[in-house]
């Protein structure tokens, strides 16, 4: 099967030519091969990667609900999303569903979901989602982190959920501003690691805390992560301190993250400082990009779109040049793909026949203008078309 | 003619009636009617006002442009600009042309543009606007402010081409970080206000600068404006600095604009401080949103899309609410509105036939989720469908 008339990310004019799913080889350009689907141009990217989802909470396809919380702490709004949690009477397969074929068509094929787990909820949340990464499992890969959105210490019994959700099925531990919600960064860390070492599990800690409070806890994420040897295994999602403390400190910070191997994930967000991504980049961090919130109790905001994501990245980072705009795809493509241990990802000769079309000429103009993706492919099949699924 | 089967803004259906260009009257939703358009359930918002573009410095449609711009200060951006207009081949009529059609495909039949005027470009920006304007006309409106880009005193003999733009069919005088980038404070307004009162013209000045500098210079701008009985005639640009200031500076600001009558127009900026929209609205000052730069020398982002615009607004002022993603949607309808002095706006009966359709049920969910446009009616005309000008 060949696709003809590709252009790919550095430019360049090429056919592609599909086998058994993967890319067998780039060829020259040719008019007249018969069966081609003509890409008539379009710039090929490798498939989106969703690096921070919250699939069980989204309430897509339900009539508008409106936000509810009572104040702007992110305490006010964990009471906001109990209630609308208790009133809705749809399924979290069903809306989480939803949002997976939402994001498909706009040309994500690999995302990182956060599972909600209290000592109300227990795994219930982690049941609807594995389900739906079982429903989905030929079309994107999901990553799932166990996330005690109550906080481990403020929900007793949630620690032994967390181990719990890493035996049925859960990839990563997550945490929650050790300080900000449970009060004890010692404790906090104490669970999320222990049982990350037990499992040999990965780890990816919501941290809002900003300042040089939030900056504390997140050098104490690092000096964990060195100390039992994770590297490559940690992210601190949000991390808003590292875009509200001086210069210096950040950098500081930045040179530890980088030694201790801790990724840093952003989603360009609106009403938060955002950290450094340039800086944090140069200093050998990895950063990489999610959509967080979606049309749930938290935000009405959000679509999923990961080009839409990139524009929203560089325009908090006040990002304007190409190379920028760049970064903040790279963010949601090969980095995205690096934190989630994606073996087998990236558009070459050999690769998966997955890919992305969008009518741009460059990375930048794909990341400005966002257009509706033409194409999604996945191991060689169209998915997706002009932003619909087929 | 009839467009049956309305949700209005406030939740109720109907049927709408239109005769001579005008809503003559709101209608029992009746299923049978020959030859109504159905609206199929859609809401129905009033035509979306651009309360700040810049036609004139739009790329679209011409091959994608890198930025160039060597810093991030104002002074570079101009610098920038200078070179990327000196080797652009295709003259500002059509960019802005192309502009023109994408923002009435989203749903934008009112405008305040900007045009740039120094000693260099001369009266060249502003003739080619005038002929959009007048290619247009049956369209939208076109407000047109005489914008000195490079400053006034830095650029000898601005002012009297400033003047000269009044005469020649521009509706308001522009001005530009009068400390920032001219470095003196009262001249440059001496300059701006002078040019007014000798016009009977409204001023719209861009205020970048930041902190209590900033701040100060908003004062003299409102200061000026009760002196001279300008009220409800002024308006300041961005003004970052009511964003960086503590609230209580703010809160004595929103008090003495709300008095002068000065409003204020945010686009939701990505890299710089918003100013604080719902304590400026709660103090009776008039905030109204716009668009800013498109795909020029200055951002490569930007749609024209002021659903998008107030999705950006909302976010960047962490909006989350329904009342405050319908106080972004009013910036850029009813406020905008307000501010470029439409006396024939709004769905009422007797009101001008036109509206903006789009999928949702509530003005919230029309922000949030931005759907393309399903119609856009002028004048009881269909002009765009689907997203797409007819």
């Amino acid at each position: 099967m060949r696709f003809s008339n590709a252009t790919l990310p550095d430019g360049s004019r090429c056919d592609i030519e599909v086998e058994g799913g993967r890319i067998s080889a780039f060829l020259p350009t040719s008019p007249s091969t018969p069966d081609a689907v003509d890409l008539g141009g379009t710039i090929v990217l490798p498939p989106l990667v969703d690096g921070h989802i919250h699939l069980d909470k989204t309430l897509l396809g339900l009539p508008w609900v409106p936000n509810q919380s009572a104040g702007n702490q992110v305490s006010d709004r964990i009471e906001a999303e109990r209630r609308v949690r208790a009133a809705r009477m749809v399924p979290e397969f069903e809306t989480g569903s939803n949002l997976v074929r939402q994001v498909v068509a706009s040309g994500t094929l690999h995302m990182r979901t956060h599972v909600d787990i209290d000592n109300q909820l227990g795994l219930r949340n982690l049941h609807e989602v594995l389900k739906i990464r079982e429903h989905f499992r030929d079309l994107v890969t999901i990553e799932i982190v166990a996330f005690p959105q109550s906080g481990i210490l403020r929900s007793p019994g949630t620690a032994a959920l967390l181990d719990e959700a890493i035996t049925q099925g859960a990839d990563l531990v997550g945490g929650l501003d050790p300080v900000g919600i449970d009060g004890d960064l010692d404790a906090h860390l104490d669970a999320v690691f222990g049982i990350a070492q037990r499992h040999s599990a990965g780890v990816d800690i919501h941290l809002h805390d900003g300042g040089e409070g939030g900056l504390a806890q997140i050098m104490a994420i690092a000096a964990r992560t060195e100390a039992l040897g994770l590297q490559g295994k940690v992210a601190v999602s949000h991390a808003f301190a590292l875009g509200s403390v001086p210069t210096d400190s950040a950098t500081r910070a930045a040179d530890t993250l980088a030694r201790a191997g801790v990724a840093i994930m952003s989603h360009g967000p609106g009403g938060a400082t955002i950290p450094p991504l340039k800086l944090l980049r140069e200093h050998g961090v990895e950063v990489f990009g999610g959509s967080d919130n979606i049309r749930d109790a938290w935000s009405p905001f959000g679509s999923g779109d990961m080009l839409e994501r990139a524009m929203l990245i560089g325009y908090r980072a006040n990002f304007r040049h190409d190379a920028e705009l760049a970064l903040a795809l790279d963010m949601v493509t090969a980095a995205g793909a690096r934190v989630l241990g994606l073996a087998d990802y990236g558009i070459k000769a050999g690769g998966p026949a997955d890919f992305v079309t969008v009518e741009a000429t460059t990375l930048a103009e794909a990341v400005a203008t966002r257009k509706r993706r033409s194409l999604v492919v996945k191991a060689g099949r169209i998915v997706a078309r002009d932003g619909t699924l087929v």
